[in-house]
């Protein structure tokens, strides 16, 4: 039997969705190697910014896709947000980034490494979740890495919260506390848009499965 | 004549929703109570974190609800946006509580007891509104509670750009300008979800009375 | 023949759309004329907020002509969508505007100029754009306007970026540096603003072209 010389709509759409997953592993990867190393700031910055583009033109791609299509493996609303939201989180990655850059902070903090290491696995969670969409029977797989990513997302509260008592505490110059806590806001926001995934996720399997 | 043995899924939305703006009541008293005895601050953000998740819950029984219901008492988007910036009013007093916790800021300032009194007042007219959706007859007084809702928030938008004036007029130390306006900009939000809440409503009776 | 004695529907969304738009050219000048001339800044400033009034009054129509309407030239979400995005470009250079009198500022920096100028110029070309919705056979030119708006953005973003990282470069006091950013962060997301305006144009245009 041959195989179909085309990819039908419907499996480009989980393809772009896996891309998007991986290219947002690739930057959370990115960052962590860039608070644990301090070395190479504006090369690494670089690389997290060409993947930040990555990201774009795939969601672009979706979006496109989306206005060509009748028939959508699940919801137009849901596609469209699954898309935005992934791609957040790597707009909220590379802002993390291009602030250490922009700022010049000399090298990383503790509490900055320990939100790279959450981003990071939060990620991974949301790249193993994206072949579960593609087979209706492993749909309902996609609510364990669901809770495993509001897990993270807690601990990353956590973690952020003790961040910002810290930076006042600390003696610190004062441009240092402002400049700190855009990076770690933006690395919370990270893992913000990584929980707005898994709420899609969520919503998707109870609606399908 | 018996009683129904179950509640329509249409009554459980309506008691769900009053149940939403009930919560944020409380936690906007919460809020009030905090700047204004500065007494207690770790047991009295406590008890509004406890409000705050209250709210999760709820919201998810109201998301979790609408994936299971076919007809729904009014459009889908409705509910869900509905059901969101209620739980965005909580999570905004919480933020404020949470800053004035993580901050150790010493006491309240006037400017955060005018907030807060502005933010009891809008929760308690949202609550207000909340039965007036279960009657189609009713729907259209939601309208008053409305225009209440946005002239409070013009309010709070007035005493929020004087603080933010003040802020830097006053022999303050930086560092305390810079916690203050987070947990005014916090509190500002809050109203902001309220007029949130109120545009929602508005459009609901709009459509529907 | 006759002119029929009343507009339709149809074309009064494009009315107010074009409204809004020539509204936000207004604001946007306003904007520019501020930080270049920094002078009668209060008159200036109210000028602007007079602006956004008259916006939000715009956009309240375009809602309520909404729920009014069964057939829309568009989907209902993009003509919602295309309003508040609209609206939000207001508010933003109103945001800008009104920290400028708020803080005190005493006069403005050449980034400021910059970013204005950037933000009038996307705002044209917003208004530029808004008559080409109105035939199906011009639809297609609204992506020429698209394009060049992503390249505004996309210069404010540079502008933005290099100006954040100047403003602890300088010698200046801690206080203007977070007045500043402040302001700084409200003009680019004027710009961000235009690209979702820009982001639905393009829906459109590929849905309906």
């Amino acid at each position: 039997m041959p195989r179909f010389p085309f990819i039908p709509r419907e499996q480009e759409f989980f393809g772009l969705f896996e891309q998007s997953a991986q290219n947002m592993v690739k930057a959370a990867q990115g960052l962590q190697k860039l608070v644990t190393t301090c070395a190479n700031v504006p090369q690494n910055v670089a690389e997290i910014t060409d993947l930040e583009h990555q990201g774009d033109l795939i969601t672009h791609q979706i979006i496109a896709q989306l206005h060509r299509t009748f028939v959508t493996p699940f919801d137009r609303e849901d596609i469209a947000l699954l898309a935005q939201s992934l791609d957040d989180v790597t707009d909220f990655i590379h802002a993390a980034a291009d602030a250490i850059l922009i700022y010049k902070v000399e090298c990383s903090t503790p509490r900055a490494q320990e939100l790279a290491d959450i981003i990071v696995q939060a990620a991974i969670e949301v790249e193993r979740a994206m072949p579960q969409l593609r087979h209706r029977s492993e749909l309902k797989q996609v609510l364990k890495q669901c809770v495993e990513i509001n897990r993270l997302e807690n601990m990353a509260d956590r973690v952020f919260r003790a961040a910002m008592g810290e930076l006042f505490d600390d003696d610190i110059d004062i441009a240092s506390v402002i400049k700190w806590r855009e990076i770690y806001e933006h690395m919370e926001a990270a893992t913000d848009r990584c929980e707005d995934v898994a709420n899609v996720l969520e919503g998707v399997a109870l609606k399908h499965a």
